[in-house]
């Protein structure tokens, strides 16, 4: 299908996303020194297509990837409805999508997700967000992700931060668990043109979150980079890694989404660590420090302030 | 909440089943010569509760659980409809669960769930199954296992098989990987009485299969047990364990029923493998042993002719 009609804001966004897919790949690269991405490139029949980048076995990322997608079509049957979209309409719908593993259990694990969507009646909105998830919660990390998140929210509007923290904090529960998938972040969606804010503000907002990603991330991988693990902070990292593949198989949306639009498998399905384990009923020893990591896996803690 | 007045087949069933448990986590226990079942006892807030018992680390098997519970009380609200069950209806359910993950590659995971269901507006039925998952499939045992559970299913239909297989080949389908699980085996379910079964046929059925997990998984034990194994397979093994957890975590009624209703989560959980792996767009090579197994991973094919 040939791409229809739509406003202006697609090919500028999907444009976006395409350079900070670029540039995000080439700093990644860069600190990493190792591993270099692979692009696979896959259109979709339906209109559309998606360039899926992967970074495998690398010095810092054990496996990854950063995913642009620019995709049009009929609306899923399952979308109608929400947000006043029409069953006849037809959908536009960019984004880049990230998840990397790193190799040391020290390191956090780190998502981000931004996007643009748009109907033929002229519904559009913005959504997205990054969240960390460590294998061992560092204070001074979170303190720093979520200040920096905050700062980036505050120069469009100070309640952005409280607002999309929140958001963040209940989408990343795993109820089976009755635990955050990690330290949250921020999560927005919805983010349309309203009396407040223009259509461009909403977009320079989602700009700001993109561009924040490389310097938050690179600094916390800095920061990190001497702590020595052993094969105990390796299977602890094996351990939360399961409960990540747990969130993202059972409730993540983005997942599911993909899964019942039959979406392509391996894009969708990067997200999903090199290596995780379960064990039958693993409690963390008193005093330990996954014990203390766990302690802080829930909601409503204040990071920022 | 006290146990409300059920049938005399569900203390007839619920009995048969723990006995059944004892008799297999015996027989495991002996085949595997080291590591030894560790068992918690649970109760259920809204009514009853289970023994999950677990082995890890043994011999033979890497993780593995056999599951017995025996849970009653208010309907969950998703099953009113279904089968005929009332809204108002108390239920009352009991049935044993086994997922086995040995450490050898060249040995197949198995999986068997037989149940019982009985609500207080008289409606019954048995359920259950078993089918295997190799990682490597070796076609004498995939023979040998279909065969064998023909045999069961003949003594008492032989319009079970058949319809059991087909059930098994539908049920344990991956469709965003386009590939079963496994090399399935049989599934039934709401076998109630009719005019041409009794209750007690049907339990005499439930119990055939029951009786005939440990012969035939441990001959299938002893069979594959000198073969020999090295990181190539280890390797393999770890991303087939990945697609049984992407099965069991996005498309298995029973773990996500157990997720919905706040059952006890590692007992749902008992069968996520110790160890698995994904690796980005993995394609077997060509001629080789993974590549075969990966063809044969389809619905259909006639194992026991």
């Amino acid at each position: 299908m040939q791409r229809p009609e739509f406003s202006t804001m697609c090919t500028q966004s999907a444009d976006w996303f395409m350079q900070l897919q670029n540039q995000i790949c080439t700093a990644l690269e860069n600190a990493d020194g190792k591993a270099k991405f692979k692009e696979d490139n896959w259109t979709r029949e339906e209109g559309g297509g998606g360039k899926t980048r992967v970074i495998q076995n690398g010095n810092i990322l054990e496996k990854g990837g950063v995913n642009f997608s620019e995709v049009w079509g009929k609306l899923p049957a399952f979308m109608a409805g929400r947000e006043s979209v029409l069953e006849t309409d037809l959908f536009y719908a960019t984004g880049i999508s990230i998840v990397l593993h790193p190799k040391s259990p020290m390191q956090p694990i780190i998502h981000m997700n931004t996007r643009y969507f748009e109907t033929s009646s002229g519904k559009h909105w913005f959504g997205g967000g990054i969240d960390l998830t460590p294998h061992y919660i560092n204070p001074d990390n979170a303190r720093f992700f979520h200040t920096e998140l905050k700062k980036v929210c505050d120069q469009f509007s100070t309640a952005y931060y409280p607002k999309f923290k929140n958001w963040a904090d209940d989408y990343f529960f795993i109820p089976h668990r009755n635990e955050t998938r990690g330290i949250g972040g921020i999560f927005f969606d919805n983010l349309s043109e309203t009396a407040d804010y223009s259509k461009q503000q909403r977009f320079n907002f989602v700009q700001a979150v993109g561009s924040a990603f490389v310097p938050i991330y690179i600094a916390i991988l800095e920061n990190n980079k001497s702590l020595a693990f052993g094969s105990r902070e390796e299977q602890w990292q094996k351990l939360r890694r399961g409960r990540y593949v747990e969130f993202n198989l059972v409730y993540d949306k983005g997942t599911r989404f993909g899964l019942e639009t039959n979406g392509r498998i391996e894009s969708i399905l990067m997200s999903l660590p090199p290596k995780a384990n379960w064990e039958y009923a693993h409690v963390p020893e008193a005093g330990s420090a996954e014990q203390s990591t766990q302690s802080l896996l829930v909601k409503g803690f204040d990071w920022a302030s």
